[in-house]
């Protein structure tokens, strides 16, 4: 069963090698982990961007599951290429997990970078928009998404000591996965 | 023919106004406009946060496509909830299009908020991680969804003087929706 390994570790300065360290955790679970670097692409390509969108969308299309890192990643969320690519599993009905290496909740996070008031009982942020404060570590529509369809975030009890490389929480939900991929069809 | 008006809009103070100004738009050009605001939600129910993403997925479900306003919110890219819907809409095989009143490109937001270098010649933040410098409004997936499924996205000379209430280029991608929607079918 495929795994497709969805994150913003591609833009990490060892990006390959924590792709393969994910793959090697995936194949010991017995899993084939799919990550967007191997696919190959000519990046000095007046279209390696487009390049790179459709062999991120084959992959997904040949896996039978998503395992996305939803760390917090240049702002308050998760990185919007996952989210996509979490969003475009869903829709696929796709075994969807995630997990994130910042335990925190959405609203703390942004309470970091801005002061917040309330308006009519609910948290605004400077700019006087809403702030999503459900008790949710990201956006609803992703942590519903990975409940509804696959198994709840995975999170650690703290933050991972170095967010981008700690793969605790990633192998948790390796084990998820394989446990759900590879389980034997329920008597009826 | 109906369309998921997808957006940070549901977080502005005047949310429900905002909905309704382009339900009227897509209805001038002969759509029928979702806003998930129309979905009625218990926001004091325990479950309000899952009662929001079931309604939300039941809109796009029903949608023939999306529009998404991909304008940048609370950091340098798209709302994580919009993204989510845009991959969603893209995996459904949906008319996918989308708008950001903010025509500057992604690398260049990320360079005000932090200060880049490059390493190996590609443009790293202050943390080390990549940032992606395709010439592009936002990341690559979203972009390239919009190339794929549906028009290229829609964003003005300048960026709006009110980005969250000017609706010029959301009217853009009604007008776009409408000529691909109800156009008669080509002649064999």
């Amino acid at each position: 069963m495929k795994v497709y390994l969805a994150g913003p570790d591609v833009f990490l300065p060892d990006a390959i090698d924590v792709g393969r360290r994910k793959v090697e955790l995936c194949a010991r679970h017995g899993l084939t982990g799919l990550y967007p670097l191997d696919n190959v692409i000519d990046l000095a390509a007046a279209d390696a961007s487009l390049q790179i969108y459709r062999g991120n969308e084959a992959m997904m299309n040949e896996a039978d599951a998503i395992i996305a890192n939803l760390t917090p990643f240049r702002g308050p969320g998760a990185d919007a290429g996952t989210v996509y690519e979490l969003g475009y599993m869903a829709a696929r009905a796709k075994l969807c997990l995630g997990y994130s290496n910042d335990p925190s909740l959405y609203a703390e996070r942004v309470a970091r970078i801005a002061e917040l008031k309330t308006r009519d009982g609910r948290l605004i942020d400077a700019q006087g928009l809403t702030v999503e404060n459900f008790g949710l570590a990201d956006n609803l529509m992703m942590i519903h998404a990975l409940d509804l369809y696959g198994c709840p975030l995975v999170v650690p009890r703290q933050a991972a000591e170095d967010i981008w490389h700690d793969l605790t929480s990633f192998e948790a939900c390796v084990r998820l996965a394989a446990k759900r991929l590879t389980a034997p069809p329920a008597l009826s």
